[in-house]
């Protein structure tokens, strides 16, 4: 198992079937009469916040409470980062507090990297987003909702899955990372984007590209729609709302060229009436509430892995039932 | 009992009761020597607040800590919220992260209830303030302070009790809430406040009203000092301090027109000088320190009866001490 | 024990080796399986900031989480005092809703100590810097830091040991609080700073004064570097950020004078280049790492000696590490 988690990228198929098969024993702990595991407590996670991101920080801040660690929020705005110091005093800084992970948001892409390549620290890092690079949770989630509806039992495998990925890739981490992480899976990915949101550089990224959703829909086990991020576009990028959700929305007509068993996700927040339709959102087809819900218990499986002194035995020996329990009251 | 708690206007006299009486409970917490109860560990409270009120967010935040729940704060500003995320998508995620109860402080009136009624989620939803509308858990502590002083034993009831609510009676939620509630347990309210401050419908609410502040201080039991909201208000409605002081004010020697017996309420921050004066804040009639300390045994009994399982049980069986300490260690 | 920690001028020696002796204690909790105590179970410790430190709320909050505590943290901006309540009527609210201690940062000098002396408020008040006063817990982690290195077995006395404080005393409560507190402990400080960065009155603080930092380097056995709080200073004050470092600065030449046992010291967050070389500041010598790791461990010995009921018996029966286990399950 890895130390951190800062890239789909860096995952092993092993790695990565480790995690998701994890996530699904945190996701029953939800079931439990007492809705916690005593696994992490005396453990301490930062959420260090770069930028605002309240639903990924309440989402690890969820999961890391479920399993009885300590959270410590850091936004970094108005911190002694807004004084000057450096990404590397401000690490020092928690693991010298005792922070056993740090969860990092940050708009510069590559500093979780930066930060745990470095070796200025031992504390576990977890990307929570940087920049328009990675969002490895992000994908995991998505993953492990993709194999709960298109897997759901024997091997369990997304091989040969087909999952577009539609719209503003070119600002996505979640489509990054989502590309990675999938490829690894075994699963064919098809980037759908206008020519001005597509990415330099797709050429190396493991996937198809296509401008014309509706062929693409037609083939898909399921669609990921991005999010539309006007705060971070131009007019030369994104000329028009309404061209855009007539080209690359996802309405109900469209949706009906989907496969009858395919499934509609989003990683929120939506814009609805601009990359999808508030009927589609709320469709039978919709996942999107799910990928939430599963967002905390793969959040959960990350911590877990990382924290629980798995690290050195997890390759050999997954995760077990037992294991969460033990030393449960 | 109520799912929600959205409106005093929602609550039977039976289930305001039950919340005063499991509030006597509650206030006994602080006297153990571990002062918190494991009756809501392993469940999650939300703390949504789309305005800042920290007096409320912490005595919300001490009162589910308390009953041992885990407690994530979600201020909505630079939150996706603020990237155009509708209510009914912020409701939706945080109850898929597996929020079991979301406090929620919002400018709009009635946006609370709109998220209980849409049915968007199962989530209990408490209205810690909607816009110049309600307040409930303030009314709650406040009818919950007017018992301990003015009904200490016997049926304990507020029959016949004559309360006074004065001063910026238009922009304030606290008013509204009270004045229902006070209605339901009994009590006979007077809104005293100038013709500018009174609001329009006021006619329709269960209430007298006056202009006379002397004259309605003679005949209360306890006179309530609302805040004077000067940061929503304009010239025209508020000449000038010095006059509303002069007509409006509680000063001492208005204060020793209220009966003996009568006691002195505000519900914070006091702008002192303006509403109240200095001494009578803090003269012996006054029972505004006890009000905050009240606050967070209502918002304890309102966590525990809207979380605990007591949903179906509760309207049957009222909270006793045993049910409150079953499962302690 | 005193009630409050206030200012280190308060403590007498007994105090202030108390406090350092339980700390010893404290950093060993680190290295227990579960790392906390069950010590401040059902306590709150509320983080009262007016102004931003990240760094010093969250040492604090780790701080009492490590004993078990409740976290509550009100960042006073947009809060009611915003709207101009009253430091008071502040204190006696967190007091109401059960506060057993208030952390508390202030811009203005006395802030805590007029809390603490008013009588307003029963709670624990706990300096956390105050303008440009004190910081009594950074000069006990100082303080502890340096008996560590300087005096790490016999008498662990500070007696007779020189200690530089270099830089920007002006603006120091860091400064002030160590000099205090050094003196209290018997060590010899001598403050190392450019005439305009020199407090008014230093004649009467417990030290000497020098402006030639090298001839000072050659005979100390700690020395501090401050950081420059060039965010309060104006160009009358700080002519060129080139000619200070080169005056006042630590490079890797100039602590070369200092004696072989010697420590480099920097409270953080430091402006490397300005007041440090980065060299200097990740030299063996330099234990500025170790300050934040103490300073977790130095504040909860303040929170367990006056939180757990020490306070009485603290003076005659110091802490021994059979009182910090008693009641572990």
């Amino acid at each position: 198992m890895m130390r951190h988690l800062l890239s789909t990228g860096d995952l092993s198929r092993d790695d990565a079937v480790l995690l998701l098969d994890t996530a699904e024993e945190m996701l029953s702990v939800a079931q439990r009469p007492i809705k916690k595991l005593p696994t992490l407590r005396g453990q301490t996670v930062v959420n260090l916040f770069f930028e605002d991101s309240t639903r990924t920080r309440i989402s690890f801040e969820a999961a890391a409470k479920r399993l009885s660690a300590d959270v410590i929020n850091f936004a970094a705005k108005g911190s002694s980062v807004s004084k000057g110091e450096s990404l590397k005093d401000t690490a020092l800084t928690l693991q010298a507090m005792g922070a056993d992970a740090v969860v990092i948001r940050h708009g510069a892409s590559g500093a979780p990297a930066r930060l745990a390549r470095a070796g200025w620290i031992d504390s576990a890092i977890l990307n929570a987003g940087d920049g328009s690079h990675e969002h490895p949770t992000q994908a995991l989630l998505d993953a492990f909702t993709m194999r709960r509806h298109l897997a759901p039992s024997g091997d369990r495998s997304l091989e040969g899955r087909r999952v577009a990925i539609v719209g503003d890739v070119l600002h996505s981490r979640v489509a990054r990372s989502n590309a990675l992480l999938l490829a690894t899976l075994g699963a064919e990915v098809t980037l759908v984007a206008p020519p001005t949101l597509m990415p330099y550089g797709v050429e190396s990224w493991p996937v198809e590209t296509s401008y014309d959703l509706d062929t693409v829909l037609a083939k898909s086990d399921a669609v990921m729609m991005l999010r539309v991020q006007t705060e971070r576009m131009n007019a030369a990028f994104f000329p028009s709302a309404r061209e855009y959700s007539r080209r690359y929305g996802l309405d109900s007509r469209r949706m009906a060229k989907l496969p009858e068993h395919a499934i509609v996700m989003h990683p929120g927040p939506m814009n609805r009436g601009m990359e999808i339709t508030a009927d589609v959102a709320d469709s039978v087809r919709s996942v999107i509430v799910e990928q939430v819900t599963n967002g905390v218990a793969v959040r959960m499986a990350a911590l877990y892995l990382l924290l629980s002194g798995a690290r050195d035995a997890a390759t050999t020996s997954p995760a077990t039932t037992a294991d969460l329990t033990e030393g449960q009251a």
